[in-house]
């Protein structure tokens, strides 16, 4: 969440070279540069904003679209001077919900030469928390059919050992304002409940019949070849 | 500026309890909470601004509009439930600039029992850097005309034993960012150059022919009614 950066332009060089690669732009709702996906009255990207995504883009520092509203987003795609990320999302033409992204929106990103990434997050996919690798793989390939196998990855969005308290908080404005969202029970998606359970998303890709350059492309090339654009070579 | 709770509003209480009774909602440009005279585009009232206006109504702490914009305007004035204060102003009737405010403006904020204190920072004022007391209480007398004289009080601005970079800072959004305005070579007010000048002001308000009731209400009786409403007893 770019909020991190403060007020302090500045920053982004800092946080960057300790490492901040890849950050959001909003996170859910307001912040001084944009709003997020919950935020009832999307103001767009602010003049603060601009500042911070060319600082973002002169630095080399990947701008995320993951949680921020439609209007903000069709603001930074517009004025960002580098390709951007949603970098965990699903596609909402597959399970209606407001973290999920339309076609117009996923559209967007890819046609200003961004970059997809789907999120295996249970409460977004088609079948809720029923949902397994294979869901996984037709979301994944869902978004490819709407905008090609080269601008898509991998965006697990994993919360792997987190507990209660971290899902209270990511489901309250800024860990202590309203309630923006209720995912039930948090699981894991069925197969891969552990990072290290990629062999089974491998294997359901194979199963799906994708072509071994695509599953190449989707496990790891084409994030490669989006951050070799962004960050500094 | 409400910036300084960051994404906190429990720190409304901490603050309130160290002696931040006075906060602005936003300061020039946009914050997660709302934005100010100098944004682009003011996008109103965030949904945490909602919040936070409501817990600042809650512990006791002064909502201040003075550098606000005029939709973040409209909507805190809407929403608050405690009277609310352009702290710090001067009227657009006199001088058009985008930190004046103009008559509907100040009806606004005077028609849902609000406050009006007027500042004397001679870059707000008809004539410019040669004002003195009587262009100020000109000033005062034209907000006086308009809403009464029982809201209006002195919001000096004094910016006394400030530097160069002092004014380098406030004149940039948020510091580091986009210059917004330039206000030349900053003078204090002819006759009123120290805080201790106090008694000028007076003598111009008698010799404007103000009664004595005008002039002790505007010189801290108006303030004290509206603390007495709005902070804790």
């Amino acid at each position: 969440n770019s909020s991190g950066y403060g007020d302090h332009l500045e920053a982004v060089r800092l946080f960057a070279d300790l490492g901040i690669r890849i950050v959001q732009v909003a996170y859910n709702t307001a912040n001084s540069v944009a709003c997020g996906c919950y935020e009832t009255k999307d103001g767009g990207l602010t003049d603060f904003g601009r500042e911070l995504i060319a600082e973002m883009n002169a630095v080399g520092v990947l701008v995320d679209l993951s949680h921020v509203g439609w209007k903000s987003t069709q603001d930074v795609v517009s004025w960002s001077k580098k390709p951007v990320a949603i970098t965990h999302c699903a596609p909402a033409g597959l399970k209606n919900h407001p973290r999920n992204k339309t076609d117009e929106q996923l559209k967007l990103v890819a046609d200003a030469g961004g970059f997809i990434g789907v999120t295996m997050f249970p409460a977004f996919l088609a079948r809720g928390p029923k949902s397994g690798v294979e869901d996984y793989v037709e979301a994944i390939e869902y978004v490819i059919n709407l905008i090609g196998e080269e601008q898509v990855g991998v965006g697990t969005d994993s919360t792997q050992g987190h507990d209660a308290e971290f899902f209270r908080w990511i489901t309250h404005d800024k860990g202590c304002g309203r309630k923006l969202v209720d995912f039930g029970d948090v699981l894991e998606l069925r197969d891969f409940e552990r990072l290290g359970k990629f062999p089974n998303l491998t294997a359901a890709m194979e199963k799906r019949g994708w072509a071994a350059r695509r599953i190449e492309r989707v496990l790891g090339q084409n994030w490669i070849s989006l951050l070799r654009q962004v960050w500094p070579a």
